[in-house]
């Protein structure tokens, strides 16, 4: 299933694509795509037949596609050959930060670019959302805790993450540095979510191609090892880092301007684009 | 106004402690104490006759003081002598690492360390609750925006934080490493937060002594500096790092194992207290 959030900022309404691309309103049998639906009531979204369901008419803003994200956590350096683009070392093991959940925002919204900024990039990644509560999970078992996938725009502007301090969550987390979406796609949709092919362009110029297949650790192991050091909560999004091909790691390095366009797919999770835009009050 | 959650785990209900020390029912006028009362019926709360709401009779569980919460950020080595005693310089400008809010807790709940902990430490901060959502917010102005303030034992687990990679976010997140409370003390109550004696004991030996006037970033700058990288929202929870004393500052270190009774205290703010126990399934 892909499920999605649709309307005005705040006032998003739960939704689902039928097989002709069309969105179905979901919210006569859930109230939200949240955690609380996807722990309780994903059973109940499959049992609906999504043709007797009002056909969403007009062109409607995509929200984030899960709402109420208790965590929005990340793994650094996932990718050896991005690590690399950084000058940094393919971590032993996951390096994990977090970013604000005050920064998620829709997948076609604008991004902002902060005042101060001068080093806004972009980074496509693969995130993890999470589908019931879990502890110290085997990453055998992992799979059965993960609801589905998304796409995700680690937004990050790499003065405040790297030039300002040793910790990067200061420029990984302001406003509009999380557009996730289109679609959380289940996990009984996603084949193989470790043999993903996945791409970001900016101004139409392809900067970003990848594949999941090179990740250094795996969703299921990410998952597993996430919950040795905390619980996780349904509805918690995990992003599992970027492959190269971000700013930072251009000769010379090329960052973001306002006007610029991003867009940014992956495979069977559909695609996102964003406008960057300057911050006014 | 000392405002406070009490009840079991999860079915928090609202109180607010009267001249007597006793606790009374605030579920008559609000529904919780989080961002959405802390932003929009803190006058009603204080317009509120205290002594005609109904005595919380017997002994119950006091809550995280502040519920919901959005952001639960931290300010790392922001007393000088700690960042020396860490073997770190002081920061030129503020460390901001983030705590998992799944790691919130009551004040007097149990501390679990975590599977794999060696090396399980405290630190007494004070915390800062936002009141209202805020951006680029000038140090002038940013106490407008602190609803109030609270005790936090920002738990950490130095193997986890500091030898498993450059990023903190994993040794500070673990499920009850953030006690709040007892109480939010409003702002109108807390004269001087740049002047607040602090201390910590572990099994009644006093290891941290300190005050806040020693600080290096002060909370109305905080707030204001944070206010750069992300907007606020209200009952978003700030702790502003902790004074000399840690587990990891002693000569040798030494950490916390089950069994320990910790007891921890802001001036004007209360006092927690927690056992540490194993991690049982």
């Amino acid at each position: 299933m892909k499920l999605l959030r649709y309307g005005p900022l705040g006032q998003e309404k739960p939704g689902i694509v039928d097989d002709n691309g069309d969105i179905r309103d979901l919210s006569g049998v859930v109230s939200d795509i949240n955690g609380e639906s996807l722990s309780n009531h994903l059973d109940k979204i499959k049992a609906t037949d999504i043709n007797s369901l009002p056909i969403v008419e007009g062109d409607v803003r995509y929200g984030a596609c899960v709402g109420n994200v208790g965590k929005f956590l990340c793994v650094g350096l996932n990718y050896a050959d991005h690590a690399a683009e950084s000058g940094m070392p393919i971590p032993a093991e996951p390096e994990i930060f977090t970013k604000a959940t005050s920064a998620i925002c829709g997948p076609f919204d604008d991004v902002i670019q902060p005042k101060n900024s001068d080093k806004l990039d972009w980074e496509v990644e693969l995130a993890i959302v999470i589908g019931k509560h879990t502890s110290y999970v085997s990453e055998e078992e992992a799979e059965d805790y993960i609801a589905g996938y998304c796409v995700c725009n680690d937004v990050s502007e790499r003065t405040f993450q790297l030039e300002q301090g040793s910790q990067w969550d200061k420029g990984k987390g302001c406003d509009t540095f999380g557009p996730i979406g289109p679609w959380l796609v289940t996990s009984d949709e996603v084949k193989d979510p470790n043999n993903l092919s996945m791409w970001l362009e900016v101004n139409g110029k392809r900067f970003q191609n990848g594949n999941t297949k090179t990740m250094v650790f795996k969703p299921a192991f990410i998952v597993s090892y996430l919950s040795q050091y905390m619980s996780l909560q349904s509805g918690d999004v995990i992003s599992t880092g970027t492959p190269p091909g971000v700013g930072l790691g251009q000769t010379p390095p090329l960052y973001l301007k306002p006007g610029d366009k991003i867009a940014l797919s992956i495979e069977g999770l559909g695609e996102q684009s964003q406008t960057v835009v300057e911050y006014t009050q």
